[in-house]
């Protein structure tokens, strides 16, 4: 296979030394040390990643990687397959969530078409037409996509990453779109952590119990067929879908590059489990943004030992999580930055307390 | 006693029809129905509250209620007395954690100097000097303050709604300083909940765990001295502070205004405990911004029946919670306001789906 280098070569390590220094200078502003409680450690690790004094995430790149699925013939969505396409046209009009959310942040979006069942426009503005096909194959029959589909896309990943890298971005996010990947996703969660299907499927956009049932049930006889015990590369192929291999293509682009990355829900976090079970090192690159109410991204962010920034009952995707909580890293960097010290403020350090 | 109208006058009601229009508009935006999670509530609350169709929370006004506490004398902070007049002076200076925030936010802010033990400089930029006296009376051993001071104190809060109201504000947040409020706040929160006082004391700025225990044998003694069956009136002035009364009648004054209110931490939380208490319908008006990691403030949560926005582990009073959560306010108010209806954007919604 053609993998992309940075898939497959060894990642850069946070400076070390920026963290002390950060470390350090958190404990001499006005405040009792570490009552900022998290904004002091996001700060810290932004300065170690950015190997900056004074981290910042003010240039922040959001990446939408949309596809569509071909388990969705097994009746596994409350949406019918046409809303890919349709959502590719609302981020690009500027509708959705996530458009409305770059917007208000002043982050740059882009949305990179990996293949869908609907008709999209050619040309549209912030999108970019990268089609492997329309739609993965059904995994529930047969393997999702071939190994030259997987290149294409963890391909496309690196290549969002090296974007990202060339417009100077300081903080990496990537969102999906595609109508049945919470069934693709929560497949590959347990074929990488070796989970039944009941503790990883949950309702998506809006099941039923019943439909729950059936949704685990697929996904139950897709791991049947398709075996547990694969590498992370091969249980994309067998079981993921375009946007969740470029995704995770993607993270290890942005770490390779030297760019943090903020991880969105479910979807990207089980495409973040699977970069991270590729090339472990990963791990002290990625944010989590939220916790999302699809049952499952618990579990997920537990395998990962990640402690997301928000728990607001959210469920969208397409980085809509992830966009919400770009403002507390900002604040945390505010704050680092900005606050002064006891020394320079003239207020007692209560060192000389009881 | 002469207590403002906002403290004693039935409050208005936020606006069901504002709700239900804004619950409505939730329902077709193109995304599934929910799946922005506490955002939409959020949304639809500030909408009834602000009676408007799109709620906004760009125009932000920040008081800081400062003042000394007489219990000080007891050890029960890990700071001297001196620091909350140097912290005045540091907010004033801009380099005080939430001076960072209001900067960051672009929210005005305001510190009431109440009284303070330290010398603070006259005419302060940012600073009102309203002094009731230098710092309460130690509550462990007579009343924290007198009727008349507690009346000061409330007018205090109501006057700084007021101006609030006069700027046109579509939020307030209050915020504290005064070292040794977390003792008085625990005890006010013991008195009106009937708690023992090993439940709601905490580390404060950050006190060992034989403080800690000095700390609840003060305020369990304060509590036996001055008993607990009160009015929240009688409460806060038997054991609160001339900051935590103000910010009390602050929040009723904000809601007889009809301005939303985003709640702080555990000193700010325990001063909407006694507003709320004083008039229940307060907590109609009232938004949590975080969940301190000060011990006691879940307790203090749940008595409200409040879902704070955030959880990172901040213990830092003077408003900075409540400011980090702003943006999470302005998310949801953004997305309520910019995203498309599922039949503008031309995106099947679901409804004829399996």
């Amino acid at each position: 296979m053609t993998l992309p280098a940075s898939w497959t070569s060894p990642l850069p390590s946070p400076d070390s030394e920026f963290s002390e220094r950060a470390q350090a200078r958190q404990n001499v502003l006005t405040k009792p040390p570490g009552s900022l409680g998290r904004l002091e450690s996001v700060a810290i690790a932004l300065a170690a990643q950015q190997r900056r004094a004074l981290p910042a995430v003010d240039k922040v790149h959001i990446t939408i990687f949309a596809a569509d699925h071909g388990v969705c013939c097994e009746g596994i969505s409350a949406f019918p397959q046409e809303v890919t396409a349709q959502m590719i046209i609302n981020f690009a009009q500027g509708g959705a969530a996530i458009s409305v959310m770059a917007k208000h942040l002043g982050a740059s979006l882009e949305v990179v078409d990996l293949g869908t069942v609907g008709e999209t426009p050619h040309h549209m503005p912030g999108v970019l037409s990268s089609p492997i096909a329309p739609g993965t194959k059904n995994l529930l029959t047969e393997p999702a996509m071939t190994e030259n589909q997987l290149e294409q896309a963890l391909a496309a990943g690196d290549q969002a990453a090296e974007r990202a890298a060339q417009s100077g971005s300081e903080l990496y996010i990537s969102g999906d779109m595609g109508i049945g990947n919470t069934t693709s996703a929560a497949a590959v969660a347990c074929a990488l952590l070796g989970e039944p299907a009941t503790l990883l499927v949950g309702a998506g956009t809006g099941l039923s119990a019943d439909a729950v049932s059936h949704k685990a049930d697929v996904v139950t006889r897709a791991l049947e067929r398709h075996g547990q015990d694969q590498t992370p590369t091969a249980v994309l192929a067998s079981l993921g879908g375009f946007e969740i291999a470029a995704m995770a293509g993607s993270f290890l682009g942005a770490a390779a590059r030297g760019i943090p990355v903020l991880v969105d829900g479910f979807i990207a976090s089980v495409a973040a489990l699977a970069a991270v079970r590729q090339q472990p090192a990963l791990l002290e690159w990625l944010h989590f943004g939220h916790c999302s109410a699809e049952q499952g991204h618990q579990r997920i962010l537990d395998a990962l030992h990640a402690a997301p920034l928000l728990n607001l009952g959210m469920r969208l995707g397409e980085a809509s999580g992830a966009a919400v909580a770009v403002p507390i890293m900002r604040s945390a960097c505010a704050l680092h930055n900005q606050m002064a010290s006891f020394a320079d403020a003239g207020v007692s350090d209560g060192s000389s307390a009881s």
